[in-house]
């Protein structure tokens, strides 16, 4: 605990979307302080802490920002690592560049996974249509074309159910290195939201199970219908994972529970995560609170879940329905301050508790 | 649901202390902005939300928060009467003056209470020695010499165990109205934090038992050790309070349960209150978010209690204690950002939870 931050310190956070505001939040709780790092004016974090505007590569927006915090993290894993590796020159960088990188490459994160011990489906890095062919041959169909880098929510993928489809789908990569990656015909989608400090030491939610529609994630149910021994691998796999990338922070570690009980991992994201929302209301200690705990050099906290819980997102124009949604008995609706609803963009997410083991 | 303010809406809150703080990340947690008003610089809330600085009759200053704000509350009941009536010329105030001004005088207080059918200790205005010896023959021994107005944490009181005390009781009140009030042999003191909406629907959260030294609370168990019958009781006291003072928003009801069963109401504090604070943990939506619903005429949330909570306070140097109250199994941690740890200052406090029914 001697290099634990102490109540008053600041915490920096790269990125102010709603994780950031989040994040804020629970840093207050703790006596801790939070500013923000984005490019873009009026980010949701805005209302709850202090936003420094700058671009990525703003070498003197980003040094006056690290002189004034006591660590730096990140609620967006789209951060250049240049970035990261700039600022970890003048703080400390929790998580530290390496998990950014292998996290920003869907390349790269599939090896590093395959290398850590842990299964992925069948994939094979795709930079023009000679390759895709070879790989949509290797691979079968169906398969998904992604974009290597910054694809989130669904974007820059694209599903190839026949062989005549390869060229369409290429060309919707507009010549960014892209993967073939093999349809996993799972069972359920879940995903362990750990966390892990400075010394080693890591702790993990209870597995979540994930309903996504479009690519984009509409309800997570905590915990996962899996049996105590899945539960158990699922985590052991995740913590794994942190530790291989010597990680500190929370992850979200999202896995495909296959129908001969095989957990594939489909990704991770180095950072708090919209599959461990439902932590907020039915755990004493959530993610954000895990998170700041974790990058400060705080003791974990217990991540036992006092009650089951459904968290569906808020999507576009949803969050217009929140006065009925607010009306629903036992939800907590949360909503991010966004002003403009537009098509696909998280809006809030609303959670229902449920008693320990009753049905979903 | 017609006069709801709607995401985006700015709440101000009079006074920024730790409970306004608490309530504007409440209202960013649901999409709310909150701005404060408070006339010291520097207060715990101006970590995570805008403060205007001003006197309580700077009419100016006043004038302009009002005009920033879409609804305005308090976080402290010794806000004068007048600054609310002066506010209410201008923006909607829940609650409103008459909650406030019955709150702040214990006289007023309790023959209130009484009006609304509620049992109370005996008691008896005191303005000079003879009113009190007056009054000591009439309640008996020991009794407390309490200020009338602007009293809190066991601050001007004084308790009188013999006869000859009563001068120097009263010479310590310096001239102030005071009230004796009879000692109540209580088996326990309980509270019930409840809140109410503009329409006049209720909701109660559980009792809950606290214990309290040197006059503060130190520490409060959920739910309190009564039976059914009790809790019901006690609840609907506290409702049938609110309703007598058409109070919005969320109020504290201090009872003495005594050993005939009785439940004796103690002091309202017309706000989010200290007592309730295990609700962050143990409940979807707690009592701070049950407050901003209140005041912003949404439908109250479901104030069920998820699992069985015991809160402590963290009182002056007791919050250096940080890094090990964080490493507590299962502790949330929560710290105002006070930079300055005097004797009898609430620093912070830490929530434990355990499953509903267990042994505290």
């Amino acid at each position: 605990m001697s290099e634990a931050l102490a109540p008053g310190a600041t915490i920096g956070v790269l990125g102010a979307g709603q994780l950031g505001r989040m994040l804020a939040i629970a840093a207050a709780r703790m006596g801790l302080r939070a500013r923000l790092y984005a490019p873009e004016a009026d980010p949701p974090a805005a209302d709850v802490a202090q936003v420094t505007r700058g671009a990525w590569d703003d070498a003197a927006a980003l040094a006056r920002f690290a002189e004034g915090v006591d660590v730096v993290t990140l609620e967006f894993e789209n951060v250049p690592v240049s970035t990261l590796e700039f600022l970890a020159e003048r703080a400390p960088v929790r998580p530290g560049p390496r998990a950014l990188g292998v996290a920003q490459d869907r390349l790269t994160e599939k090896r590093f996974l395959r290398e850590a011990g842990a299964r992925t489906v069948d994939f094979a890095p795709v930079e023009d249509i000679a390759d895709l062919r070879a790989a949509l041959e290797a691979l079968g169909l169906p398969a998904f074309l992604k974009t290597r880098r910054m694809g989130y929510d669904g974007k820059g993928q694209a599903r190839i159910d026949r062989p005549e489809q390869a060229a369409a789908a290429l060309a919707g990569q507009r010549g960014q290195p892209a993967i073939l990656e093999a349809a996993a015909p799972f069972v359920r989608e879940i995903s362990v939201v750990a966390a892990r400090g400075p010394g080693g030491a890591s702790a993990c939610f209870d597995p979540a199970e994930n309903i996504h529609e479009n690519g984009i994630l509409r309800r997570s149910v905590a915990p996962a219908a899996i049996d105590a021994e899945t539960t158990a691998r699922a985590k052991g796999l995740a913590a794994r994972i942190l530790e291989a990338l010597d990680h500190v922070g929370v992850m979200g570690v999202e896995m495909f529970h296959m129908a001969d009980g095989a957990l594939l991992v489909n990704e991770i994201a180095p950072r708090v995560h919209n599959t461990g929302h439902w932590t907020i209301e039915a755990c004493a200690v959530d993610q954000f609170a895990q998170h700041v705990r974790a990058i400060c050099g705080w003791p974990l906290g217990d991540p036992r879940r006092h009650a089951d819980a459904t968290m569906r997102n808020l999507i576009g124009a949803e969050a217009e329905g929140w006065a009925a949604i607010a009306a629903e008995p036992g939800a907590a609706l949360h909503l991010y301050g966004k002003a403009e609803a537009r098509p696909g963009r998280k809006m809030g997410h609303v959670t229902q508790l449920r008693p320990l083991g009753a049905p979903a």
